[in-house]
């Protein structure tokens, strides 16, 4: 366990998902002032949105924070010059190869972590030089894998196959997911829904709220002919559930999704008409509250729980 | 914890799925014989097959042992006299409604559980009377729920609104992931894939040869607009997947599906035109074992996990 709170010198071996549209330099600074990982969440950014959340965070914290770069925009370039520029030591690489970038960024002293959501990807993020990966199972909000492998199937499968230090990613929505993380073999969290929803996430208040109000079975992984995202249901979702029925192909999800969906519902608070994407656990969260309030319940639920489990060796 | 292994009577809180065409009289006595609780599974048995298997069960174990009893059969009511007819104490409901025979079953002596795939019905199940419930997660093989629900967001979820004593099922195919599901508040694991892939199992070798094959991604959740169920990929499964793709319903899939598809892959080891249930962990599953082998690798894993996790709380 030591192996993620050394890598980034935090206290609790929790990461903040870099999500687009909620994770903007508050809650990157407030995930780190409570002692985990903020990450800020440059794919829903342009170059000088991520700069001024940058120099933000700094100002808002003494403490190590990172950003996500999903790798699939045409201005990643841009985006890494960026973060070189403004001393970032840790990013976390998503949806492209991770052979790319590791090597550039690392000979810049910058830690690098890369996402996946199967074994394959795994064992070819390992052979990249990263130095951990984040396993992310079927029930994570967003984007997410073909093979729609749970987190429960999916980090001990990983764990088995390579020693790299591994951050299990859905599902994890209290201590005790965090606990049982850890169990399967992971050595940190990433953590989305929770801080998605918290006061310091940059998501439209019509989104948070929407999150609040889902309940077991609201989300779906969805659009999996395009792209496979994890989104709460809403008339959107339900035009291309409909559409899925009736056969769509991938031009079709395409042209029905368009473009500025997820920024529509996520930032801009349109809940009929734009992309909500939320994991499962979604269902379990009932408030809107400060990040340091969900870190400190977070962290007691955890401990109470690894109490509770120590009495239960069998002889 | 104690309540699982105290009301089964039982050494470890480990229950056998009773699963169609794996579960006969050889597997339920071995996995009571290691000290778990053995299920026969009645659902693809005729009444006098059953009939048969309970007392060649008692003749092998004189430990505990079950029945499960999917509740969708017109002989249901049959299948209840010759459980009670020939002394069976624990009867596991599953696929219907278990107001229907838990108060029937109780007046008769017998320990009743059911078998859920979502928040909603654990707790119309805790309302019946049951003594105990199972909440199985999208991960898990054959039939499964609408809501794709995991088990890592289920337990904690379904433990959150009750107290009932509470079985964990889906993805659960290491002493890790039974460490991990008890940390997420069950009191016990119920085991599928593993038993049906042991050398008990009354599966046809062929199915068992697929299940030791299968990789991460070789499992889908098909047939969702008639019943959702967990397969293997294979030729058949290729043939739904084609169908859906084109937007078949219900009645179209229920054509293609027709009668005997279970038997054919699981029992008579048409791997070609046959349904091979299983769940994901079948990725895992590297051999076919004796069933006291598997219980005792498991013992130990899950000791060593809890080993490893005491040291974990937080200052």
């Amino acid at each position: 366990m030591k192996k993620i709170t050394d890598l980034f010198n935090i206290r609790y071996p929790v990461i903040q998902g870099g999500m687009i549209w909620c994770s903007g330099w508050e809650l990157a600074a407030a995930v780190s002032n409570a002692g985990g990982l903020g990450l800020i969440g440059a794919g829903s950014m342009h170059p000088e949105t991520l700069e001024t959340h940058l120099k933000k965070c700094k100002a808002a914290t003494n403490k190590p924070f990172g950003v996500n770069i999903p790798l699939l925009y045409p201005q990643t370039d841009e985006l890494m010059e960026i973060i070189i520029n403004e001393g970032v030591k840790i990013v976390f690489t998503s949806a492209g190869n991770p052979k790319k970038y590791t090597g550039w960024l690392k000979e810049r002293g910058v830690t690098v972590v890369h996402v996946v959501a199967n074994k394959k990807f795994a064992l070819k993020a390992a052979e990249s030089g990263v130095d951990a990966i984040v396993a992310e199972g079927f029930e994570a909000g967003g984007h997410n894998g073909y093979e729609e492998t749970t987190t429960m199937v999916m980090i001990p499968m990983i764990r088995e196959v390579t020693d790299i230090p591994l951050i299990a990613a859905g599902g994890i929505g209290s201590g005790k997911a965090m606990a049982a993380a850890m169990a399967l073999g992971a050595d940190g969290v990433q953590i989305g829904s929770l801080f998605a929803a918290s006061r310091e996430s940059s998501a439209h208040h019509n989104f948070k709220q929407k999150i609040v109000e889902a309940g077991d079975g609201s989300t779906h992984l969805t659009l999996k002919n395009l792209v496979p995202v994890r989104l709460i249901e809403n008339p959107f979702y339900e035009k291309v559930h409909e559409a899925e029925q009736k056969g769509a192909d991938k031009n079709m999800l395409a042209s029905l999704l368009g473009k500025g969906r997820a920024k529509k519902g996520m930032f801009e608070g349109d809940t009929i008409e734009g992309e909500l994407e939320i994991g499962q656990v979604a269902a379990m969260i009932r408030e809107i509250k400060p990040v340091a309030q969900i870190m400190e319940e977070l962290i007691l639920d955890f401990n109470q729980t690894i109490q509770k489990i120590m009495n239960w060796r069998f002889k």
